[in-house]
């Protein structure tokens, strides 16, 4: 069993760290808004620390799951950070969803230290963080993974190890791509379904296990002609990803028409008041 | 066993057809190029007609399944069309897509002569048809559809009757609409991933079980990381179809800005010389 900081409590955080205190790891938790960590302690055990350098502190590893860039680089290079206080050869594993740029200049700085760095953002949602069944994406050295991979079997389902770093957040963009195309033709068939005065559902039931079937499909289609959207993957997430997603795209020279399209779509929706609903109320621009 | 005449012997059609001679009915056929039906007689036996008239004359069921509105005008309310020849209370059941105007134009053509009419366009292209494993939505009176259903099982997987006549060409044409955007959303998404240097066969492997799942990243993603599209469903056929989506779409008034653009780049890969490959060649547009 290993010593182990996780910085980051929100909804994907407090039940990953929850499964590494489960599977009998030592487990100090670090999160910006100290009650949550209290209340981590109480339910979980361990220990919580104030700052991600008192956290990380003597640990083999320190897994993270925080907001943005910004935030990211605020628990690592701040001047609390836990780059400051990790041993030589200890690991970070980052599952925050970030550029691939900050990724490889957070393990550069990592490596100039002697510390490991791994970009492993997670796919599932807080269900599968929940359930112990996230898909984790992960860029990095050959190595470093082998000595991760045994500890994140504890919330995960599916780990591969996609190539150098950044390669991880990569593969997150991609996962994104599909789904941008996916919520929004089935938004626009869903909605002529309606229209043309269908029963949706009986139309889902017979072409579901088609040419036109999605997990999307299966998952959401009966909750969005019930425009019920109070779950999941919130809007304002999948902006800050497709903002991620174009910035590379742009950089790398992918044309990307229709998840450009989807995302300013999404734009709508967050305009409608839509930001913290699921991803599948892109279908609330036709049906308000 | 029923008496029944099979209207288009195409790659869909001769399939379809032999599955009912199978099954024990008595098949007559008749196609525009009479080679083709004199080749399917020699091969399944029944017989052959020289005009959809002919072929009608005594039958308890006429199965269609030719090109396109204009096509199915002539074999129905042409001068030797079948509607000219078959007796009251017989029942044509036509496999065409078509728009939903033409299906419900000719149901009341039908119903004035005291003939039985369903639309019922399939979905499961060639190897569907061929393994007798087709969906398919049907539109029209439910007393019609149950005697239709039981002839109609020799092919297929899936039979939905979906509502009034025109409802089983609405059906599929949001079935069009679904795979439109994934398509895209995945030409994308791989594009990307070859462009930032992944693999994308290992990127398709992590992220295939999740919420970017879809059978078209099942089905086509190797294909069009090879570059094979010479197989499947044409591109000449899906313009074709998304036409008849996009008339409907404007006649009822249901917005679909990325099927719209979809279709569009459909006809890129036409100017590229690609109308007779798969769908999934949509990808060509990123990489030629």
């Amino acid at each position: 069993m290993a010593k182990i900081a996780f910085l980051g409590l929100g909804v994907m955080g407090a039940p990953m760290a929850r499964h590494l205190a489960k599977a009998g790891h030592e487990v100090r938790v670090y999160n910006r808004t100290t009650s949550k960590a209290e209340r981590w302690v109480a339910e979980n055990g361990g220990a919580w620390a104030p700052t991600p350098g008192q956290a990380a502190q003597g640990c083999d590893f320190v897994f993270c799951c925080v907001g943005a860039d910004n935030d990211l680089r605020e628990v690592t290079i701040g001047p609390d950070g836990a780059f400051h206080a990790m041993a030589e050869g200890s690991l970070f594993v980052d599952h925050t969803t970030v550029s691939a740029q900050v990724s490889r200049e957070l393990e550069a700085e990592a490596r100039a230290k002697g510390i490991g760095f791994l970009d492993a953002p997670v796919s599932g949602g807080q269900a599968g963080a929940e359930n112990g069944k996230l898909t984790i994406m992960v860029g990095g050295d050959a190595e470093q993974f082998k000595q991760a991979e045994p500890v994140m079997q504890a919330y995960a389902q599916r780990i591969g190890l996609m190539g150098p770093s950044g390669s991880g957040q990569l593969t997150k963009m991609v996962n994104q791509i599909c789904i941008a195309g996916i919520v929004q033709g089935l938004s626009e068939a869903l909605n002529f379904a309606m229209t043309a005065g269908l029963d949706p559902r009986a139309v889902v039931e017979v072409i579901s296990k088609g040419a036109a079937q999605s997990w999307q499909m299966e998952n959401r289609s009966s909750t969005m002609v019930d425009g019920q959207f109070d779950f999941g993957f919130a809007v304002d997430w999948m902006r800050k990803d497709l903002g991620l997603v174009l910035d590379e795209a742009r950089r790398i020279g992918a044309p990307l028409p229709v998840t450009a399209l989807v995302d300013q779509f999404y734009a709508d929706v967050q305009k409608m008041g839509g930001g913290r609903q699921d991803t599948s109320s892109l279908i609330r621009r036709f049906r308000g």
